[in-house]
């Protein structure tokens, strides 16, 4: 098959556009005969790199100034562990509000350094699965930060609100950053993995505010102490350069299409297609509220799941990949980051209507 | 410029079939219309990936089946966390073998974890830099392991002999994995930052003897933790993909060229004949004794270093790239790993002896 449309969560598709451009250089880099890949991440020509996404990064989300970008190894799971270590000080106590599976499993890890203050968000409106609002979330008086996970990518559950606090909030935004603008003032540190709206598996952006830096656990191993990351420019250890390199050219696309205002319309307009299709029917039903649908991904169900196979065999004849859905969950699972068209959400919800015509 | 000689230390080249194979099918992997990039690390496509590389791995150094293949994150500085905090157990005290800067390095991560009993094992013979026969090395009775690097990137200084001991021998082969034939069964760990010899930067090679799980310490990040990786297959995060089906790739080129044992045959006839221009001339120097000198990179000065800057710019106009030395050691510095063509380290050799005919 020539081209598809890839509902995948992650690692997920790429800007076409930004992929054949790196195609058509992955041999001879800016004509200097080599793979981007293959120079030395202290090269000048890897360092002028650095500094476009560092520049354009800022701009895409106005990060201010005292906030350091950081560009670090192992996903948000690395990250897990990284933030309790690098933000308790002597404080034994975070505060993790928990809307599902990504939350919970930076609790287990957080249990390590800490004691967690699980705060349990979710609730049931209309008996469909909401979130609480921040007003009424119980935070303890004590912690030391807030953390949180923005868009459970598996759940399918969006938190719109903001922690009620003044202490640093801390966001798991693996599957949000860069689809909205968001305003970073009011975090400590956010943090991502880049395979869903950056770029390649293997890179991940950290975001962190300076006055949080410089009270990591000792037994913190070095790579992922974020005093050290950030004395030695994200080159603690050889950098993932080709990741790098890459979200630089999504920064770059991002720019050219408007920046985040502009992902932030296309991805509401893609997102209402979809959940329109599922909710003008009685044969797809998705039962998350609508004040917390993620924008990014769709979970559904079919009524009937003895049809799944059928709906996953006869979508993929038509191009529409990677749509099933997490084992935790089951049923379909269609992932909308910056880089899907609205051509392809169309033409899966066109799918959906043809494929409820025939077995309905 | 169409195409130079890359001399790069890391990231270094890539084999060039590899990268012309890579850049093919970049946009449409396998026929399915998406990169292999942009799709899950659990599907059957990538697991296919997956294991392929797995058993090809296990044929280029025949790996015994009673260790474990696992691909981490965070190159050699990582391990020089996870190593101690893997391995110690119960015991405080690990040995740790000292020939350069690589090796000094881990010693300073350990030192978080546990009192690392130092054995420098540098001496000179006939006025240039040596490393002592194994049989000389005070090793100490009680260590939990030893650790040693083959290989010093920036010093050029290889080491030849293995510890003679009877505890886990854990071994930094960032810079000399498959560049010849290794007898695993002689490790407990084996570790590869995979930008020399491996793929791109961003993935690390682990290879682990299967007695040495289950010590983990308590505090041991999830993402570091060898038992964790073992049990997840290395997808306890979402893995580099890119980086490992890379690597993949250049096993299959590796076993096309006739394995690890061709390779060995190819470095030593490129170093014989670049360390050989360089003692052949006044005008070049290494100073490392011939018993210990690396057959990856090989570090040399021109004995008017004033003539610096004319070597690296003729050079570099002919297409020899990469060649300046590493800040801690200065002159020149050329890497020879297993893409790098005799071709190439002939072109290097014509144009030193032209240069030193022009400027001696």
């Amino acid at each position: 098959m020539e081209k598809v449309y890839n509902f995948s969560a992650g690692p997920a598709m790429l800007p076409q556009e930004v992929l054949a451009n790196v195609q058509s250089e992955l041999t001879n880099w800016n004509g200097i005969g080599s793979s981007v890949m293959e120079i030395s991440h202290r090269s000048k020509e890897f360092l002028a790199v650095v500094a476009d996404a560092e520049k354009n990064l800022r701009e895409l989300l106005s990060i201010p100034e005292n906030y350091h970008i950081l560009y670090c190894q192992g996903g948000a799971r690395a990250q897990f562990a990284a933030v309790p270590m690098n933000l308790l000080g002597s404080n034994t106590i975070a505060d993790y509000i928990d809307a599902g599976f990504w939350a919970n499993s930076a609790v287990k890890e957080a249990k390590k350094y800490c004691t967690p203050h699980v705060v349990n968000v979710l609730t049931t409106i209309d008996g469909k699965r909401a979130v609480l609002p921040a007003k009424d979330w119980k935070l303890s008086s004590d912690a030391a930060y807030v953390h949180f996970c923005p868009n459970e990518t598996i759940d399918g559950v969006e938190i719109r609100d903001l922690p009620e606090t003044n202490k640093p909030i801390v966001a798991d935004m693996s599957s949000t950053i860069l689809s909205r603008p968001i305003d970073v003032s009011k975090y400590g540190v956010i943090y991502a993995g880049a395979q869903k709206n950056i770029g390649p598996a293997g890179i991940t952006l950290v975001i962190v505010r300076d006055d949080l830096l410089g009270k990591a656990k000792e037994f913190l191993p070095n790579i992922l102490n974020y005093t050290t990351q950030v004395d030695k420019e994200s080159m603690f250890n050889t950098p993932p350069t080709f990741g790098w390199y890459l979200a630089g050219e999504v920064y770059k696309w991002l720019l050219a299409q408007g920046g985040v205002e502009a992902m932030r319309v296309k991805n509401e307009e893609k997102a209402a297609l979809l959940y329109g299709c599922i909710d003008a029917s009685n044969f797809y039903v998705n039962n998350i509220h609508e004040g917390n649908r993620s924008l990014m991904n769709v979970p559904f169900q079919l009524t009937n799941p003895e049809l799944d196979a059928a709906f996953l065999e006869e979508a993929a004849a038509l191009g529409l990949v990677a749509l099933k859905g997490h084992r935790e969950v089951g049923g379909m699972r269609a992932s909308i980051y910056n880089a899907m068209s609205l051509e392809g959400v169309q033409a899966l919800v066109a799918f959906m209507k043809a494929f409820e015509a025939k077995h309905a």
